[in-house]
């Protein structure tokens, strides 16, 4: 996402009512209007862009519940409603004002931020009937269209988590993590960049909606949960790889359909503006060039897995097309639609390959999201400097820069809360309970509880 | 929703163009262009907001699916594909124009209402092409985005109650009592506030988006119709309650989050206006308020079942989310965030402490609509006076008002019906029938053929 | 669609500007922002339409996943999203200029079309960031907009022939076939009337989102594959039409709401225009007429089962709603609510007629789509007549000649198409992998794997 800077255009007409107020009562309704109508735009481009990056949260969810097994679907539908609840939550308490801490680039800054609110006090959004005269406090778009907007991509990089660990990890243990990731892990990194921070002002690390920002965030700290957690019982065994198929392809196919179409929000709204031609114009190209990416993960994955295994394999294009998404995420704008359409081909390449890759290395990652979020979002975060980004600023150092500091950052922070958790609640659940399932030995409820197992 | 009057800003800009034209022809543009877009930002947070209510229908579809017997699964789907599409058609032929008896409320009543066309004929909208000149008779939106939007709260109505009398009720009394509700009960009630009557006139009543005008109307015929059926075969045995578990979780949790979405439209699209600043910064209170409730809700009901129980109860975070959803809905813009997540989260706690008890009374809600809708309703709509709603005058006595005269209304007008519908038609099928299932005794057909049954 | 001209009304706000500017600086602001804004909205529109369209992508698929028996799901639901990527490369590649050849009809066509670049290049959006100045190159609204939404109809043609060859039929031949009529068949064809061709200007065939340019064909080259492939094995076996049951009617009925949902952007988004009052209004109007379609197909497939079999049939009600769906597509304008109902009901009505038609022919359409899709989008083209269409000069020979010129180059070129394809690849697979499903023979990865067959 852009720094929340008024574009020229945007500025031009934010300046003019008081021209116009200054002439005469007769044109500035007009005037005034216009103003108005571009802080509409804006505002309703957020609110668009976040109940389909809401919408997200669904998608992970049946695409988690669809890839593990029948007997730990129950636990992976709590997991995923509990922790955009969480995420919500946290965010609203801590988050947001901690990753706009900065006055200048948070929306509303003067009225609702600034640095002591962030540590002292929640998000508030303004008041009720605001008007036309106050929108100048409020900048160029209304502050809980923003806050609603951006606690979605808060929600996704926790959603991304939950299907690494899936099978194995014991419930609490796992929310607990979900409490400081959203409170603290994300929107602390996130300031670097998106909230002014250094990464941006000194190393014009360029990522317009979150390859590395949500994606790659998401991806570490399901990285090294992972490792800690260890794989599920009878994945490797005897030097070999066990698959486990999911049991529900109709419902990962469901979600990957649900996280494609939530994706025109998280990239579209990325834009973060709509009330120019060229704003809009620009997101337009934002969509096509998406949807471009996602369809050139797919098809290569389609391709890639007939040739290498004689057999098309539906989760590969599955995580093809995700991949491809998430390639795109950090410049869906610059692109032409050919070279959008190469850089998710690329994200489906690196999804077949280092797929079985991690299996190799024995990192269990039930849905294949570390591939997907982190792989395909460092590869989506350095395919930047090809087009230069939206400023055409973007320099390979200034991007290895960005991944690297906000790795190690997540990996040092994640792997400190999961030792936590490891010494004091423990994180795994036991192995009787692992292999009667989540649902029964957890929760007592199962997901289908009248379909015999095969 | 509000009364549809035009706000302060919008009436000032619909005055405008008189101005505008009677000095020349050079700003006439502007100011015209001006109060057109407020008139096209207006229909199009309709059409928005429509389509997302719309999705409800989808989402109440896949949670009762989800929550009966795979037994009755296809009996599910066809009630509710059906009464959606008869809530339309009476809607249209009745209900609408019922609703907005009073030409100065509804819009576009110059041409198209009145309380007599209410009386004689179907609702009608404005025609083709119409063009700016005549935006004026319409109103401050179009007709049409109005009717499309209207028209799935009344639909949401008859949702409500189909869960409730899951898995013995027969299908056509259920289809004749949706005829009556979505026809005439719906619109006849709802007129009462939100078509100027005398509850919002003379009492104050104060309901923003239908926690009690949609989901305690909804609630109330659910109940009534729950009596007078009686419960499940074998639901309450020898003075103990045995749970019946649903077929489908994912399903269950898909149908949530599907209600969880279309509820920004529900809420937002409520506001009724966004051509303003402050109508778009109040939409987006809205959304984010709504997402607050429904988080709250959702929390609350996972930590209470872990605490009460010793186990999260999935299905009980569900309707902890929907409880907070339909709780803030009586007033989703004045809350701060903080609040809305607390009036959500007491929904959460009602939930939990009522299903049990609705048992105990043996009032058997197959999917705990009753609870979340009824209960959290009634709870919504009081909760607005700690606010004074968004006009600030919102009582005690005002909401207790509406509350028990659409109460006792709905209970009256729904047993009539149901109790017509008994002597005539019966509406239990027989216990055979619901010993089978409802799918191969009343329909013939599985929804799913090939599973075996555990 | 109509055809890519500016409307009367949009046409003096683009004029105006000149006239603003020549007078002083003070309300050309006002003036500008007017023209903007039309420009904005006409491409929020095709933004908004166009990820609904992009919606029923995932309902073709849950509707034929639902539809198919469980040993061939994943081959559909591979199917279905190959088929999307493929048709979003396809069309990029060759399609989208192919369909707008003649640079006046296209939208940006003086700067990225022209009918040299259609046989030679790709399609290109307009440049990042373009100013207002500039968006008069562009036309009325972002191309990149337009062609997102344009996309999003070809992909859908393709999403119609998958359900008829279910089960049966190999995976990349059927792929091959989409390259073919994603790139080719579909955009040539659209080109005689959305694209300005002859069908538009000579005969003044009327089909405002498609009932024939969509809809019937797929429906065509469905039929013809149908025809081409045969029957599933068993299907019709001793002069008996044996009834072989989708193994998942939720999924179907989910789909089924995917798809009603993204017809509001199908139809509602081919008014081309949201700029004006009388545009949103129409749209307004779209949207409540194409819902009003698909509750009179349902209620009516509801009722006829009834009174036909003695037991209602979900499947029928399904495509019943489609059906009326697809009827109103032709004209979602002009009719009034009540005439739409009745199209739609018709609908209904020719699918609960022509579904045991096909079978008494002996042709094998899995899903229903050729009674959906071509038979419902035949009436829908021919009922425009009634009305007169949007432009009010639609004769029934003009809708004939579009029905038949349509569909016979349809029939012979997928003739030609699957001919090959049969003669090369072979199109079948063999009667063991069908007997085992197509899961397991050709993909060797089941969709339900722990779930025994009943």
């Amino acid at each position: 996402m852009k720094l929340l800077k008024l574009l020229p255009v945007a500025a031009a007409l934010i300046a003019a009512p008081t021209l116009g107020l200054a002439q005469d009562e007769g044109p500035s309704v007009g005037v005034n209007a216009a103003t108005d109508t571009v802080f509409i735009f804006n505002s309703l481009l957020f609110l668009i862009g976040g109940f389909l990056v809401f919408w997200m949260a669904a998608g992970f969810s049946m695409l988690e519940a669809g890839m593990v097994r029948s007997k730990n679907v129950t636990m992976q539908l709590t997991k995923n409603i509990s922790l955009f609840s969480i995420a919500a939550i946290m965010y609203y308490l801590i988050g947001y004002n901690l990753m706009y801490p900065l006055g200048d680039w948070a929306i509303g800054s003067d009225e609702t931020g600034g640095y002591l609110s962030a540590l002292f006090g929640p998000g508030v959004l303004e008041a009720v009937g605001v008007t036309a005269d106050a929108a100048d406090d409020y900048g160029y778009a209304a502050t809980s269209s923003d806050f609603f907007f951006q606690l979605m991509f808060c929600a996704t990089t926790a959603s991304i988590v939950s299907g690494t660990l899936a099978e194995r990890i014991k419930l609490w243990p796992f929310l607990v993590f979900v409490v400081v990731l959203t409170g603290i892990i994300y929107p602390l990194q996130a300031s670097w960049d998106w909230g002014g921070g250094f990464l941006e002002s000194q190393f014009g690390f360029s990522d317009f909606a979150g390859s590395t920002i949500v994606h790659s965030v998401g991806g570490w700290a399901a990285l090294t949960g992972a490792i800690i957690l260890g794989p599920r019982l009878g994945k490797y065994k005897d030097g070999k790889v066990n698959p486990i198929p999911g049991s529900n392809l109709a419902l990962a196919t469901l979600g990957t359909f649900i996280l494609w179409m939530g994706w025109f929000g998280f990239n579209g709204g990325s834009q973060l503006a709509m009330g120019t031609v060229g704003d809009v114009a620009d997101i337009g190209r934002v969509f096509a060039n998406t949807n471009a990416a996602a369809a050139g993960g797919a098809v290569t994955a389609l391709i890639l897995t007939q040739v290498l295994y004689k057999k098309v394999d539906l989760t590969m294009v599955l995580n093809g097309a995700l991949a491809g998404l998430v390639s795109i995420t950090a410049e869906p704008l610059a692109p032409t639609l050919g070279a959008a359409t190469l850089i998710g081909a690329v994200g489906g390449v690196i999804v077949v390959f280092t797929v079985p890759m991690l299996d190799k290395m024995k990192i269990d990652d039930v849905v294949g999201a570390i591939p997907v979020h982190l792989f395909a979002g460092i590869w989506g975060t350095l395919a930047v400097v090809f087009t230069g980004g939206y400023h055409g600023e973007a320099t390979l150092g200034g991007q290895i820069t960005g991944i690297v500091v906000i790795g190690l950052f997540v990996i040092v922070t994640s792997a400190v809360v999961w030792f936590i958790l490891k010494m004091t609640m423990g994180i795994r659940v036991t192995e009787e309970a692992e292999i009667d399932g989540l649902d029964t030995a957890e929760l007592g409820m199962e997901a289908y509880p009248e379909f015999s197992k095969g």
